[in-house]
């Protein structure tokens, strides 16, 4: 069945019926929340109701969607639903306890684009093509067709910008680019969205960063940049272990430096290694001669020293790769 | 003279001529360097040679940039020059030393969008309404025609990404990300390039954002947070006065903050301050109650007060701001 198929299929669904139950995956991001407000749009502009749920309260920098304030946890819902929508969500399960406001026989439309999607839908709308599930949605819109105002193109926009990372990621093709373009036409103002989307960052991961940064330190020739991260950070700062990602960037990212390494102390008396690099060093190979592995620019390793000793075996060895 | 009129007045001039000095505005930034070395390709391959001046070396973070390696500074360049093409340059003294290497009569086309352009060049195509430069270079391969390969498309990508700050700024149009896809599907990849671009950090300005970082502060309320940059900051970190720019931001941007301060010290007792919010407060009329000004989202003032009375003074007069 060609997406087209589908898509028609998916839009005789919805307008054969009313009282949808929209949902999405666990921890919902971006692209999850854009894509099923999106739907909320286009149900509503249809003159049917809806009911959007998520497992999790939305976070704060996505509830300036259009439409947010209308999501509900599972336990604020009485009853079930034998309609139901479900967007970015690879499998049954990534719908977590929401998915049980579905009756047993109730008919599934499944919209997605994530290559694991089971089409686990009575019907299934799944382009594994697009950057993001928001690409999909518009596709629906037009076949419809609804019109597509500025509010549901801010739902578009917010998806389609945080699944390609800020049209970054390798993901990013001429149609992501043209289906911004889109819509910017109808109205999307892109610096606040960007602003709320990728800048707010929380108060314990500010923290976090603050101690993790006093750690910096570089090699003569300013190659090598690493970062440590003791046990007692994360206590001290109440963030997460989600807060440590992305932190080895901060020595990567120095100009001059090719390899990036960030140690963090965990529970057992072990220490993570978490490699970067930039154009030259292979660190899968690096964190392979340690028990680990990855990609040549991306890697990671755990081993059993002190964090002193871990910094002095891992940098030696680095320094050995680099110099040669 | 519309542009299209421009722009072919500009073509028949490449055409006709050869041997040209292609320059830029000092302290070149991703649409400087973007716009003049895409225009560096369209003269070679129309089979014509060209000599690309600078006053300063090109920064480390562009040198991926194809022909970026051509680029010379006045000093070596022992011969003057009467056919100029200019890029990204609003008049002639922003073109530095190296303007002193074309001759007296030298015929002039100055390719630009600044809406502050004064028109200095021979013939001028000035495109106040385009993001960036490499958006009417664009054109301007366009029309006389010439093919834009992959690498031509990568400098003019680049000051396409980083005159738009990555698509998000306001200039950013539907034509931006028409163009944008434009370039992909000519075999640009977005991912090395805005890498390069947008995260390489200086080590003096990573020690300074560790410095400032430690001074972070909030109020009961978790709206405001401010920083401070005692002098010795910058001395002790080797870091520009520019190096502070943008810090504002790390308080400005936590969870929860409307208001974010930073306090900087500078000579003769005084202590600068600039104001950043998110959706509600006025700043511009707080930094004009202390003899400043600015927008409402972003503002500054200069006071003459130690850092600790300017704290205590001025985020007294936020909290009155906020609470009321």
């Amino acid at each position: 069945m060609s997406i087209e198929e589908m898509l028609k299929d998916a839009a005789d669904y919805i307008r054969a019926h009313d009282d949808f139950l929209i949902l999405t995956h666990v921890n919902p991001d971006g692209d999850a929340l854009g894509s099923s407000l999106a739907a909320a749009h286009i149900v509503g502009q249809l003159g049917k109701t809806f009911t959007l749920v998520s497992d999790e309260p939305i976070p704060e920098k996505f509830r300036f969607l259009p439409l947010a304030d209308r999501f509900r946890q599972p336990g604020d819902v009485q009853r079930e639903f034998s309609h139901v929508l479900t967007f970015d969500c690879a499998d049954r399960k990534r719908l977590g306890e929401s998915g049980a406001l579905a009756t047993g026989n109730a008919t599934i439309l499944n919209v997605d684009h994530h290559a694991t999607n089971d089409h686990f839908g009575t019907y299934n709308v799944v382009d594994t093509k697009a950057a993001a599930t928001c690409e999909v949605v518009y596709r629906l819109a037009r076949v419809l067709p609804v019109e597509i105002g500025k509010e549901m193109a801010t739902c578009l926009y917010t998806g389609l910008l945080t699944d390609t990372g800020g049209f970054r990621y390798s993901n990013t093709t001429p149609e992501t680019h043209r289906l911004a373009a889109e819509l910017l036409s109808r109205g999307v103002e892109p610096y606040p969205i960007a602003d709320r989307v990728f800048e707010t960052i929380t108060w314990p991961r500010l923290l976090l960063t603050r101690e993790v940064l006093s750690t910096i330190e570089r090699d003569d020739s300013g190659r090598i940049a690493w970062l440590c991260v003791p046990l007692e950070f994360l206590h001290r700062t109440g963030a997460s272990e989600e807060d440590v990602e992305g932190l080895v960037n901060y020595a990567r990212n120095i100009d001059g430096v090719e390899v990036g390494i960030l140690f963090r102390e965990v529970p057992g008396g072990k220490v993570k290694v978490s490699f970067r690099s930039k154009y030259v060093v292979d660190v899968g190979q690096i964190a392979l001669a340690f028990g680990g592995g990855g990609h040549a620019r991306a890697s990671g390793c755990t081993v059993e020293w002190t964090l002193e000793e871990s910094k002095r075996q891992v940098i030696s060895k680095v320094k050995e790769v680099l110099v040669p």
